[in-house]
């Protein structure tokens, strides 16, 4: 199932999505107030599919990526976190701060947690997860290097685009993981080389800190990660759930 | 004023502090629920006094303690993410979790935003703040130096202990920040000696990340920085606010 969040006659409603039509999410959405066939998909304006309380993302995560980098291979997860501020969904803009330097694209398979989750195990994370979908984790690079700690570099408004849709029946472990700049890929692997499979990191997590619905677990990014400039068109796709795309303004 | 949040009769409620008692907060609690007379502090169980959408904290924001840990002195505020699930009330226990080492105690004064802000100058920050309160940046020390991002080893639960309340009226570029152990004092400094203003940070930040009402800023601690042990009593003391105080248990 692919959920989804949108707004539709200026208030905002959970959804799913069946075939190209928005249809009300049962036990959440109150069936009454939407059509009970549903929308158009091109009627409503999606919205990012979590309102999460934090989001936790990871860094170094694909062989590839820390290479080409040059930075040394993680022995263990290397979190860090993104505040809530920095959430935007489908077709929403990213904003390049001014006098920031490079701000760079990372494409991610986005984890989204279902139930509250402390001390799981890598065997029993899967219960624990809602569903999956596209995560782009926009970086100031230069500041990033600047600063040490890559906080500041991760965390502006805007630079935490997720969406279109959590699906919730995927194989986390062997999916494509691609982003298009201006319709061009720029970015294409597959989870099948995360250095940390996605039970682990949960599991991993959830030993720090209490996990609850909503959480975000970004899952790190492949080689090919670039810079961003005023529009640009940056496309995020994950095989089996769809892309996101959003625009690039200066800020 | 003096802002707290509490239980009383299974149910969280908004008050203010007058003398030993807690009296309704006009406009926020339905002060037909509370007896108009309150209720003595001693009465009733505190709890954190504000529900963060994010905690902003700021290293290396004392001269001293850079100089404790032998690191370089910062040009620029240096900034990182604690988890709201890390966040834990007045006499609630620090967890150290099992097998990361020493955990140390860090004095801060927080600041909480009562106002949206995003790019807000330093002259105007003040407009943006709620009031301030103690906090506790605990931080796992050993997990700090070997992961290099400093995220993992603030963000385990209970590893934000704030409160005990939150004073609207203080002049934060000068008061006394204390930590006592075990009833000796091992922290004692004075905002005075801040390398960035509470109005510089609240400025800063804004112009990185939207601050929500609620949300937290902690603005770094002085020297004296030291190791828990289970059954250690820890306390933060801000001149003109209180203590916060809390219980070190194993994890």
């Amino acid at each position: 199932m692919k959920i989804l969040r949108f707004r539709w006659q200026e208030k905002d409603w959970w959804g799913r999505l069946s075939g190209d039509r928005v249809l009300p999410l049962p036990g959440i959405t109150d069936s009454g107030e939407l059509p009970a066939e549903g929308l158009p998909l091109t009627e409503v304006r999606l919205l990012a599919p979590t309102v999460p309380t934090k989001i936790v993302a990871v860094g170094l995560n694909y062989r590839d990526h820390a290479e080409e980098l040059g930075m040394a291979l993680p022995e263990e997860p290397l979190i860090f976190l993104k505040p809530p501020s920095a959430v935007v969904g489908p077709e929403d803009r990213i904003l390049l701060p001014p006098g920031v330097g490079r701000v760079d694209y990372e494409a991610e398979l986005a984890v989204i947690i279902g139930k509250t989750a402390r001390r799981v195990s890598p065997e029993k994370a899967r219960e624990y997860i809602l569903g999956y979908t596209c995560f782009n984790d926009v970086t100031a690079r230069d500041l990033q290097k600047k600063d040490g700690q890559w906080t500041r570099a991760k965390s502006f408004d805007t630079f935490a685009p997720i969406g279109p849709w959590i699906e919730t029946e995927l194989d986390p472990d062997r999916v494509r993981v691609r982003a298009y700049l201006n319709g061009k890929v720029v970015q294409d692997s597959s989870t099948e080389n995360l250095l940390f499979s996605v039970s682990r990191l949960v599991s991993f997590v959830s030993h720090i800190m209490t996990l609850y619905p909503g959480d975000v677990i970004a899952t790190g990014t492949p080689p090919g990660v670039g810079p961003l400039s005023p529009g640009d068109v940056v496309e995020i796709e994950v095989e089996g759930i769809g892309r996101l795309v959003n625009f690039v303004v200066a800020g």
